[in-house]
């Protein structure tokens, strides 16, 4: 079989996060949200960040979380502000607007929302005198780490958060892989301080380490109904142990970002690979890797190893994502090197 | 700890299950539903229905997979009939609604929709003048078995699915707890005949040994375009192995019917230790009892075993809910028979 | 051509109304609603319901009303509670349940929802432990007068209100024929009295005389964003000054009132006709009279009166509504009296 | 009071069709639709369009009629491709994704979606192996003319349409302001060559000389259920006459185009204006002109003169749009002529 760095999903569970749902399976529990587990791994996560009054919910995947949050945040009549290349906007097969609810775009700059272009809209917006007739600028939507692997840092969250509360509507970061932005070299936030600059954002679990699962923080309390909302999104477990037992294993002993740093080391070093043969990869300090690959190459690697193709750059070179996680060792990087050794003969 | 018969969803999984998950769990996979035990799962479900067409899906929890396949079935400007007591129309928080569709209800006789009802509702819709102005009836939907525990015969789903067909729209079966109707006594439905008697229906995983997942099964075929509706409506697992690798030991050596056989012969001699105990049951051949209690005996009942209160019947008696699954032992049922005996002094 | 007495819609504009339009369609005006005349309008309703305060909105028609006061008014997980027979209930194409929300409905008597009901259910809905997994109701419409014609009296309304206010939800009136309310024999409500008793309510033009506009009334203010609402739902008209005209005229020397004497004046004398003639009428104090038509009788009237069928009552007999509006006259009900005659020859 | 070209819909109807209105004021007829002079309008549309067998509804206005007739056209789980200007985009408050469609957005060139830029992207989408992550483009929406008043010719629309049978996906053409394109100069297109060419269109009534409606054409047929989407969007006049009459009178003896050409004729004098006091226009052949004004100019014009200020150019200068409409006078001009030479002093 071929070495993958297809996604972080493409692996079980971290040994750690499958033993804890062996060991626990036997026991009888509460169900929707109440078994103790999902009770203890509140209680971590609310440690974890600092948060002692945070609200925490379980949900199952990343689209799910995003359309139940967004729905919850906003007014009917509003819309989610975000960059074009949100995954929001791309991925998600339309999920918000399911709810009735426009995602603004706006201009990226690698993969991230700047505060001035924020600002610059919501200016725009509420000085044109046509505002009312269009869709209301409800909430600010982020990634972290975004599509393209880049992290924000704490500055460039600060004034955004602080254009958000100018004009008083939300920030919701979206973390779907949040520990390999938290783990990135250079990254200067953690979770205290990521849940004291937004008001709302989840913790991915099912790219770093879980089978399933997605933990949304609401650091100053959620919203009124918001359980009747993830009910209503079909986001809610009956057997809400199978993610309350896997964040409890998550947030044991510092799995989470164990994991994630793992998973930030084997990126590196695969970085390393590619450049020391020649290749030009785009700016990324997290577990996703954007590699430049002319596509005889790029044809040849494929024999060999998988991963994804991101997106044409010109007729003869192609964007390939190569992606790390908690399931990725030294051997599969040396699997790597030899592949793009025999390439280059 | 107090013995439970709350649910059939305060357990982990059956231990098959759960075996299964730990030794697939090294093993690399595809995503979104391509990984090798969905698969193998479909295939089995495939010959468990001998339906070699059938579309198989591997939804997350039951309101999720009604409101997917309901909003994939309908055009916009239809609705869904069921009866009163029907899961969608009772406790699911709107998710019908929320994609825009109408849960049209008929009255229920034992928490079943009757053919006859049906189709003297249709026929008045039809015949109605101002029909273009109402809600057009657009689908069927039952549950099996139903939400008070009671089950469909052959001739029953038959003169439903006949009228449905007259007027032309499909019929889904929700099946939350599908093996505990084939398996109870009297019953005289299987898979192969249920997939060729509807055009949609769910093998419930969660509420029958698995820790979530639900199969939704279109025997002739998928609506166009439901992929994307399982990601827009947040049902799309990227770790699809979780519901596959259950389903492939749900699907292997009969466990989903030997875990409903279980449950249903635990659930038989409750049905027994009650009776003889003086006490009322409503019909009811599957893993839901419900018990007449005075409310006195129901409050000391409640000292000494878990179970959930279902509605109040006059002042002084309360009907109750006891429910079996894979995981209730002998030992458990003696354990009423004591508790039952400690009432009666 | 066949007197018709089908619906208060078939006629063109009480003249007054439609000379408005024709002395005012040279001027210019502004658009989406602050043209002068809905100005004018607006402050005229103020004075007559002695709300200063009251947020008004002009509207197209009624089924787009209630869709977006309903849509404004709740949370998106909450639903609407209304009679069984309500108009949002059964004929408005699903119009509610398109913006998401669920219609909850509870029995009627007289066409009308009664206080004890809403608060029986309101108190079991509180009361059940499941209550989270339910579609929580986040208002309350009725209907005045109702489908069938009848009115509620000020006790029965301040009786509902007063359960709203102690559920902290709000109250919504449909008043498409709200004048026949106000005008019909031993009504005991005004608009003061109305706009002191609800949230919300609003003034039918399309069916008292206008030839489209439905005048929304928010005593104490409208919900935040609602100007985005009416135009997110299609209703806000680039030429307000259409609606504002109308109700303009509408507002003028009670011409508001007049047209709902003047039909319930016609309504009483068709009554009377009926009952001399032998038949039997349902019990209605307003402009929607329901007789029961022995079937070969009704076919024979059909030949000389256009009127709606409303249901059968029996395999002999059918309930059929005949209506008036401005546009009755007293030779219709001549005709009407000589149509009965030849009748029973 | 102030000459104003604010917009082509601050002053009341056309006279022959006010006339209409109060002519036919005084006649019984059918409702919703079925109406005498609805028919009538049908027939002398299907006649212009030389379309027999087209169907054709009256709806109010235009975000209504837009979101009405893509949701009709769309699956629940497509989108509509549509330009970044597009009014649906814009200025319609999310009413498309009310309904839970995205807009998916490509770039305008003067205001138009390209056949060129449309077909990249939907073979890029379809190329795409993420496809069925994404919301799929379910239909195109161009609107003649566009925002920016300019126009298509009939070889664009013809490659636009032809691009959309590739795909298989219905082309809509959003005709607020038909006329005006339809009679501006160099504008090849007539309405039988507008209805051969597309899916369905509208044709405006509200900007284009009535109070209010939209006449909705499907040249081959409407989708099943349009009357009840109709309804179930609040677009369903009760007094369906309202529109029939208007629109009546408006294709009685080339009423519509009588209009356009009035209102084209009326904005190339303007144009002529501005040109002649050395201010510079962006091109634009319909009723739609949009002058760069310096900012000091633009508020002495103000003083005098209504308009609209359409987006800040740059610091010292903004786009504003004057419009024409029937009711645009050679006095109107002569008097913009002075208010111009009164600034150049």
């Amino acid at each position: 079989m071929k070495i993958s760095f297809e996604s972080d999903y493409n692996n079980g569970a971290h040994p750690e996060v499958i033993c804890h749902l062996l060991e626990t399976n036997g026991k009888q529990s509460q169900s929707y949200g109440f078994d103790e587990w999902s009770e203890k791994a509140r209680d971590k996560i609310r440690d974890a960040c600092k948060c002692p009054n945070a609200d925490i919910f379980f949900l199952v995947g990343g689209t799910q979380t995003n359309a139940t949050v967004i729905d919850a945040l906003l007014p009917s009549y509003a819309g989610v502000v975000a960059a074009t290349t949100a995954h929001i906007n791309v991925h998600e097969s339309g999920a918000v607007e399911a709810s009735g609810h426009k995602v603004i775009t706006l201009p990226q700059e690698d993969g991230k929302l700047t505060a001035d272009s924020l600002s610059t809209y919501l200016a725009a917006f509420h000085a044109d005198p046509t505002w009312e007739h269009m869709v209301q600028p409800g909430m600010t939507y982020i990634t972290f780490p975004t599509e393209l692997g880049t992290i924000y840092s704490t500055s460039e969250i600060k004034a955004i958060y602080e254009v958000c509360r100018r004009y008083k509507i939300p920030l919701f970061i979206d973390g779907a892989r949040l520990g390999y932005g938290l783990a990135a070299d250079g990254c200067d936030i953690d979770f205290p301080w990521l849940a004291h600059h937004c008001d709302a954002f989840y913790i991915g679990g099912t790219k770093v380490g879980a089978l399933c699962g997605e933990a949304v923080v609401f650091p100053t309390g959620a919203p009124r109904g918001f359980f009747t909302q993830v009910k209503r999104h079909g986001a809610l477990l009956a057997k809400s142990r199978l993610a309350g037992v896997q964040f409890d294993a998550l947030f044991t002993d510092g799995l989470y970002l164990r994991i994630s740093a793992h998973a930030i080391e084997m990126a590196m070093q695969l970085r390393d690979i590619f450049r020391e043969a020649g290749f030009v990869l785009r700016p990324s300090p997290t577990n996703q890797q954007f590699v430049e690959l002319p596509n005889e190459q790029m044809h040849a690697l494929m024999q060999q190893i998988l991963f994804e193709t991101w997106e044409p750059i010109d007729a003869h070179r192609t964007l390939c994502r190569f992606v790390t996680s908690w399931a990725t060792t030294s051997q599969d990087l040396e699997c790597m090197r030899s592949a793009l050794k025999t390439l280059q003969k």
